[in-house]
């Protein structure tokens, strides 16, 4: 653990069947104006939205609402936030759906009372929050971000083709609390499921992939993911079990309210690459992920060969008798690739929209950050085509 | 993930070898009154106190100090620390020490402005905290306990002879802030490092061993073990191995700040019966822990052969082939025995001052909690008796 590190994470958790039970006491440390935001249709036919307008209108709450937030939330619909926040005076926002929706909640929040644009001022300059920064609560819906217990945010800018991500200062824009109860995931249509879940393991995978020394993180790391795929197995199974359901919740949690990443030497060029995708051709983000994921591990993993033996052998359990190095890591890729099959998740950019024509553009504008080895816009090119 | 829970940990730790760099950061957050507390000497051997006192004094704080607490703190201790946050109108408890220097410091700031008794209201009563308690900040100087991010508390009754713990909320009690510097577990003699380095091992263990379920805490409990295991290997061969010490340190940390055990059933017998030990003989915690886990482990083995197998397969990577389930069980807990060898630990209580005619004492006094199986009085003499 050689690189020093300051760690808080205030969000309160609420979780299992009865989570709920908990919304009225979280709501009465507020004051009357609370602002709904949420996606599209689904809590409506779910009945999630008649419980929570049943128990605000309990706990005598005004209700404004900002609904259709897009599965990849919209610069604009910021923007919307911001304007409904200051003309209801809004004490608390409550966000129930999935990271979209708590992503988008988190940015009005720190954006609605800070008076430059909001695009500028954080995705461009990186300034601090303002004084007043709205508090957040969450019902999650839908798993994956951990957006429910961090302070990321990833907007898409739809003017300027940039879907980016920014990180809040954890101490003010964490949720307050929030409630997980993993039955709400039931009705996750299977892709969303699958690729939620491939989210979750690209953050495990981003947060591993770097480094050399032997640190508490990882060991934490690769408990998450041996957790993530046995619980995959079995919602694959049957998406109805509560157990497998509430497991993958758990561990996409964990897999990103930063306490499994301290003093750790990160990767998150999966991410930028499939951000730009994603702003291209507005794919499933775990989607996304999964399908860049392969061509790009195969590409550092020389610059990395140790840390792959490792995940080889610590998360796939890649019998390593007389093997090479480059074998055993080769076989961790393939288990991973595998993985992706069981999960039926789609192994071409083609199949998600993506045309020819794009690459060059989402390579150039792909922010090259790397881990064990930085990639060119040739490289990234090169790496998109391979899986068009 | 059967058990519903709910999580919050609200403490901020700065970690590495610059973490005294944000002390006059924090301590800028409280008012003018701050009550020092630390145990015997070695604060001032090594130099802390001086470079605590110099920031304490530069950032204007008026400092009474409660010094000598003992390394199973007193309940007269408590007491003397309350008087003396009434008489100074204490802002702030700055504990620096371990775990006993901040347990006490936890509960004197729970117990200052309560009106009653604090051994009757917490201990007998489990009265809920008054409006008042005082914040606490910790600087770090002995790892094992986790008392730098969690609310828990072990005092010792001198006049009841009761040594036991108390979960103050975590909201309130856990620490404000810890400041957690691996540099300065370095004057910390072999024989406390390893007493250390067992807590922290029983503490995953005792967190780990319930239930039937496949949930993510098991896996990470399983990382967390396996990081330690590999950590104290190292810090043995080398005490002054930076990278070693600072993993031991984050592994506890880890260990028992509540977050890898979310919804698990856990068996903390060995805690309860290591209290009553320490409360007759006043050895060191994890050396007490270390000689009582093996026959308890053994004892209930039986009751959890599922659990102790995968235990077995998992921390200790005992090879399953052609064995029976109770073949591998006792593998592993011959591996976990082989362990506290290899950390120099006495293996018998009349190494620790423990005498026969104390036993049906400490058998008698034993809170039976258990897991898999309670114990009775007659279980736990025989227990106690066999490792005499």
């Amino acid at each position: 653990m050689n690189i020093d590190f300051t760690f808080e994470n205030p969000t309160r958790i609420h979780f299992g069947r009865t989570a709920m039970t908990h919304l009225a006491d979280e709501l009465a440390l507020y004051g009357p104006n609370v602002m709904l935001v949420y996606g599209k249709n689904s809590i409506k036919q779910t009945g999630l939205y008649d419980k929570v307008m049943a128990t605000l209108n309990a706990c005598g709450k005004r209700v404004c609402e900002l609904a259709g937030i897009n599965s990849n939330p919209r610069y604009s619909q910021l923007l919307d936030g911001c304007r409904l926040v200051k003309e209801c005076n809004v004490d608390l926002i409550l966000a129930v759906g999935g990271g979209s929706v708590i992503d988008c909640s988190k940015a009005i929040a720190c954006s609605a009372w800070c008076d430059d644009d909001p695009w500028e001022h954080y995705w461009v300059k990186n300034l601090p929050v303002p004084t007043k920064v709205v508090p957040v609560g969450t019902i999650l819906t839908m798993t994956g971000t951990a957006s429910e217990m961090n302070s990321g945010s990833v907007i898409t800018n739809e003017t300027l083709k940039i879907k980016a991500g920014h990180q809040f200062p954890m101490s003010v824009a964490c949720p307050r609390f929030s409630i997980l109860n993993p039955e709400f995931t039931f009705s996750v249509p299977k892709n969303q499921m699958v690729s939620g879940i491939f989210d979750i393991f690209s953050h495990l995978m981003e947060q591993y992939f770097g480094g050399d020394d032997d640190c508490v993180s990882d060991y934490l790391l690769e408990g998450d993911m041996l957790a993530l795929i046995s619980a995959s197995r079995k919602a694959l199974a049957n998406p109805h079990d509560y157990e497998a359901r509430s497991n993958i919740m758990w561990a996409a949690t964990m897999g990103l309210n930063k306490i499994l990443a301290v003093s750790k030497v990160q990767d998150w060029e999966v991410h930028q690459i499939e951000h730009q995708v994603g702003a291209y051709c507005d794919c499933p983000h775990g989607i996304g992920l999964a399908i860049v994921s392969i061509p790009y591990y195969k590409f550092i993993m020389s610059y990395g060969l140790h840390r792959f033996v490792r995940y080889a052998k610590n998360v796939w359990r890649v019998d390593a008798t007389d093997k090479s190095d480059e074998q055993i890591a080769t076989e961790g890729i393939d288990c991973l690739s595998r993985f992706i099959d069981e999960l039926g998740i789609p192994r071409r950019l083609s199949e998600v929209g993506c045309t020819e024509e794009m690459l060059p553009l989402i390579a150039e504008s792909v922010n090259k950050i790397g881990g064990y080895h930085t990639p060119t816009t040739a490289e990234v090119l090169e790496l998109l085509s391979s899986c068009l």
